[in-house]
């Protein structure tokens, strides 16, 4: 059996793809950087360090070995090519959605975002967001390029239009970021206790949840490109994503993670917690 | 006079044995590690760093040199004997309790807690234990062993029995070990908010506490073996530890310090924080 | 233009002095250390970090571009010479006083306050001093000496006497030092919940507000000389600034941050971003 | 295809089993730790890092692509069990070897080394074994402990006994190990100078080589459980490995990489090109 | 005087551009990389530790100080923009050429390289390239990209042709790039010994000397982006500098410091003497 | 036995004052640094961490434990008062010296030479002094103070003047310096290539041997106030060290580790080596 090929999962992810109701897939794209990466190494290192997680959760009462998911492994980009880059991203989550699956991703830095959740959308045209996040994200360009980390939420904004995203605890921006928001988003910044409110609202809605993990404090989670001191607390992220579990996720990502930036290996313990909530609060 | 031999000990805990009300001790132990240790240097590093501790607690308005407390140094075992390791701490702790002196061990990992325990129990029969942690610790056997870190609680239990342990803060472990001890333990998980009730229902009964420092969140405890995100504030422990100055202490221990595991040190110097304030709740 | 010399501020600190309304500058004193600083970089390497900052505030709703702001750069210092250092800072904040301009001092340690506020008190006899940190800083003397970071609040007090120092956050300390301040100076230990009442008392009163950043907790703010667990939350810190801004701000200064002490940058960024709520809370 | 399950090798080793030459796999055990390791993360992480390393190599002038190599990916052990992770080891290697395969083993601490010699052993009974380690790894027993890290030698040394065991640079040990190795190993310490002379005498004899990374001076390899400064350079060790290409090299092993001790990366990157050379100075 | 703006140049280069005989200039460009940088702050950071190093160097008998060097600053660049990145360089450079003094660049990437070298080479059209690295930096494209630090020799080469450019120290590279600079380049691979035939054979053709630092081992030098073992001490790079004060240097330039890496702060202090003794072998 | 109170020595340093042929003590002096020290640290760091280390020495062939060397601990200094701190020292070694035994000291930083140095001197008023180290320490008086680390080798020349202090490894220090000591010391710069014919020069007379750790190269001893790359390696060190078992060594101390400077661990690992070749360099 060894004589096959070395295979690699998070925990607990070792269904069938044929069986599974998840496909966890790592999209290690942090831009052009060509070594000592970034967010590169989030999918593959987590899957390392989630071994020393447990498999059940006592805030949701379930276990992750209870349920059928598949780790499909990172997607391989042509080095240096956005586009390309976002069209692997999108075929292969239009794949699982056409086969029912529902796709939850690791990045990988935020533009990946997009494409996605393009393929989410093609299927469930009413879809809504949720996006947790320390920054708005929603410049028309940034340094001259409308495709970048800044500009993802304005990207998927052009796609669904007003009213349909749900921004929470967004604490950074520029001032015109801030001022668009309030009229074509629903923007509650700083926290996470409108959360309630926004999930009623989305009711039976299909929904794609996206988490800039910088959300989250500093203090537990230094381990990301641009520190931003203000963020919310580990509790009040597993409190929210505890009210997940009545929404109808259809799609999901964590983004963000830069697992070198933090060598207490906080940061990666958090995304692992992160990541188990989310795929417990999404399973059936 | 620098021609006897180089005495260190934490600070302000300079009393000789005899006057001693409480004594501290270290159990360097961390399992069977050959080198670059774990928790096996938290006490003589705590020693060191505490200097730069004040003697004087604002919270419990106590001045730790106004009290007889003797630093009897770091015990020493035989590499990689688990059984005479616990054998050491047992029959040291033992002379103490006989001495009428309050043991309190700094650990090492939590294992060691049993021995002491076993040391404190013999003489109060009816002790009760308050157990704060991030995990239950009540394994049956952990690969195969039965004496280890994680099954420590469940060895405690063995020797106490149902209701006797109250578990405070813990928010990791099996499906099993949560269905378990919500039959058999008083569990509280996630906080400290329910500690004065634990404290009301032991009442005047002896109590040893036992705090494995994981119970506190990683951002301000990093310094541990396993990290485990979700956990409580200083303030939410230091909230706690007054609290206990009601209660009749006869025993106590921190244990998990990792103290090279949080470069930046503040993982020690809460440790070293810990001890003050638990040291101040227990003198007369 | 690049034939002139080198420029550096603080981000959006790029007004000219003539027009300023406020000027910052740094006092890179960090004692007699004489390499491998302690406090003595957190000026230049602020600037330097400073921008990966927003210049907008959500929390104000203010841009620093908005306003005339000066950064005057880095005073230079005889090392090892603590009068001659004082003294330097003294005049130059004095001239900035007699200019009109509200001085804005970024330490270096804890000492260097007494200077600037000695000029801004020279103007303002009637100036209270609002006073944010971990410790108290009320010692008669240490280790011999009557000028040092653990003093300055003492000093300071004798020039203004009983009554006026609004002490908030405080959590370490000798036992005298709390007797005493419950006497002579507005003591509100642990915590910045009752700045209200201290703004309220202080009214259209001038002030000087000098903040020990080592007031924050550890898990947000390590980079600094002495960690003292048990301090308060950014957001906490951030709500009090906001209240800042009803004052009549006319000093201020921002103290002990040691960037090399924590290699995660959480500290720096922390730091700047207090600094940016800081300057919008004392702009016109 | 990405539906398949996730595949990770180290770099270039990407041929199939029945084809490859060379059969690269993880053994990743470091005693009984439980968490945070050691070097249990050397094969996983050294696949990963592999990426930023080019696969021609100047030294040798070949090209790591040009040659068949398989990678096995990690063997699975059960926690705590020595026994039965050697033999797991055992015969994993028995079966490469029965395959005609030449066994390349990344470790875990060195005990590994012994079941996976055993079983070259078995094939090859006049085996010589070249051994490159900071410690002679001569004791009878450690701890009470027969099989250990610090006894491995001497196990290797009870199956091929006098003369046959070439140690070079060692400079570490009890003055029984030195006494001993005198008479019973071929002991070259400190250096690698003699290699030469050891590879002239083994002629054609067939030879397994196992090398303790912490050979190599602690200032390009810190990322190992025990620092020993005064060792070889980086340069002397790949001099050593070019003239192994003259042997008939019928299994090897790397050993006692701990990534997490050394976070620059170094380490690492260390191991990952003297396993790229080591492949390289085996292939046909 | 501190009214006017803040200045800050690296140590004893202090002198007015108009006297100078060298201008040091920074060139922050680190790619498309938006925060958390690598080589982007190596001339800001390097002019604040500079203040730890002498200005007398014993190793070629003279003093910074005693000689006329002017520091610019750091040269602004349109982040993510390649092409204008390198004509701002490409200016600055022409400008001081033009005005007779000689340029030393502080990178940033290798890229930059290409543009200060292009300003040099218009006014010595047979001036010679010393070019010290670890890798060949010969690619014909990069990921698709003509333009890149993997690229810049390449580029070099396409502007002055065979047999001028002399490398040293090189270790790592594509087969194809070591099988071409055999043929178009002077490659002198691996060490620093052939130095002096290659200074010989310039004899006085005008020379423009770039520095890779990465050339320098990793044990001296982790902080950049990829790590290569096998690199030359710093006393070999040193002896290597001392001959080049026989040569008539017209321009050079020290690139890839990547300061956060190597949180040591060792690869600053070996990037800041390299920078002083440098700059002592092109003064007059 | 552990009612006694808390012992702690360097590995195999167990004996009895009264049998001791040397004693090691720490003068755990940096200045007037208040916390989170530098040096201060040293001693009693290199006592935890001496126990990886092995007590015999295949270098020398000796073990530490056949020998009576007594560990006297640390003396205790006022706080920022250098010539009280100066004279304990004094007083200690004096009396050591007294005794018959012979001082071994482990600084602080490279002051505390001075008094340690006195006390020999006056019973051995012809003694000569080695001295290895990156910097000459030869100014006459440093930021306005003639007692520092930088003036230390001065004050000791004004001791016993010309040509009896051998400097070894010195790389760093100004113009003056470097004159002064052509003349009135034995200036070796760079290297310790001419230990031997110091050693012949000073023959049969007493030497106290004052090793600045510094005078190693950073890439294996980074843990220092100043990082001066260019050093010397720990090979080469322990060649010296080797040698000077054939000299009368009357007194000797090794200074400048400053432990929290290099996370490796690597430094101290380097400090406690280098302390017992030199104690088996001294013993009869």
């Amino acid at each position: 059996m060894s004589k096959t090929k070395n295979i690699s999962t998070f925990i607990g992810c070792e269904s069938e793809y044929s069986e599974a109701e998840i496909v966890v897939f790592g999209a290690p794209y942090d831009g052009t950087t060509s070594n000592r990466p970034g967010t590169r190494f989030a999918p593959s290192i987590m899957r390392l360090e989630s071994y020393a997680l447990e498999t059940y959760s006592p805030y949701l009462d379930k276990d992750i070995e209870d349920y059928n998911i598949f780790d499909g492994g990172d997607l391989e980009f042509p080095f240096g090519n956005i586009h390309k880059t976002l069209n692997i991203i999108y075929e292969y989550t239009r794949e699982l959605v056409k086969d029912n699956k529902k796709p939850f991703m690791i990045g990988g830095e935020h533009l990946v975002s997009l494409a996605s959740f393009q393929a989410v959308y093609k299927k469930y045209p009413n879809v809504r967001v949720i996006h947790l996040d320390a920054h708005t994200d929603l410049r028309e360009e940034y340094m001259g390029e409308r495709f970048s980390h800044a500009t993802v939420m304005k990207r998927i904004y052009d796609l669904i239009g007003d009213g349909r995203i749900f921004q929470h605890g967004i604490r950074s921006g520029t001032k015109e970021e801030f001022r668009w928001a309030q009229k074509h988003t629903k923007l509650n910044p700083f926290a996470l206790d409108s959360i309630e409110e926004s999930i009623n609202e989305i009711g039976d809605n299909p929904v794609y949840i996206t988490i800039d993990l910088d959300v989250l404090d500093p203090s537990v989670f230094s381990g990301t490109g641009t520190i931003e001191p203000g963020g919310v607390t580990f509790k009040e992220l597993l409190e929210a994503i505890k009210k997940f579990s009545n929404l109808n996720i259809v799609g999901a990502d964590i983004v963000e993670l830069s697992p070198h930036n933090d060598i207490s290996g906080m940061s990666t313990a958090v995304a692992c917690k992160v990541l188990r909530e989310m795929l417990l609060a999404m399973v059936g």
